[in-house]
């Protein structure tokens, strides 16, 4: 295989809608979720915070049905695009993207840039 | 701020087209690369290989003007919008994830995943 998990045996994959394009969520895998993502077409996860294998959508019913996968360039992360019932997000919200940090459609909005660059500096 | 970097001083940073919704590369930002992208509108990112700050494009002219930046639920990750100029990934594809690994618009392809499933088991 020519995944490259990282020293914690993981790599993250991230989570894209087959049909939208919109980015739901990044988590993480190792060798057995990914095999288990392989064998059943339903996204599996390595759950970093429970330490243990994650059947996305077992308890929510929000299952994600695997329609691509990618491997990048170096072979450290995934792409993966499904379908999704329900909602991605355990919030609620259909991505976990929900927090805009920065919207700049026309141009850079220095007065978010100067709010933020200020939060930051006193960190 | 409410980003939440990781032991490493680091966050994973998902790059999508601003147009086309494509999924460009994943790569890692510390607070540092953060703040830069941020003041200058273009991606900047922490360089695990070369442990430095990697100013995305500096070298090859494929910037990144940035669009839009959204944090996920748990303030782990990051998605950025990006304008691409020529291609994002250093082979000179436009998207960093082009080895597929597995293509499933119809319904799963049992043959690759019998393929991948016994590539693993031979590791």
């Amino acid at each position: 295989m020519d995944i490259k998990f990282d020293d914690s045996g993981l790599i993250p994959a991230i989570i894209q809608d087959y049909v939208t394009g919109e980015v739901l969520m990044l988590a993480y895998m190792n060798e057995e979720s990914y095999k288990k993502t392989l064998e059943t077409g339903l996204t599996h996860f390595y759950s970093r915070s429970r330490k243990e294998l994650w059947n996305k959508g077992a308890t929510s019913g929000n299952f994600q049905y695997v329609k691509e996968i990618s491997l990048d360039c170096d072979s450290d992360s995934l792409l993966i695009k499904v379908k999704q019932l329900g909602a991605a997000c355990h919030t609620g919200e259909f991505s976990c993207f929900f927090k805009n940090q920065l919207k700049n459609e026309e141009g850079l909005n220095y007065k978010i840039l100067y709010d933020i660059d200020e939060i930051i500096k006193d960190r």
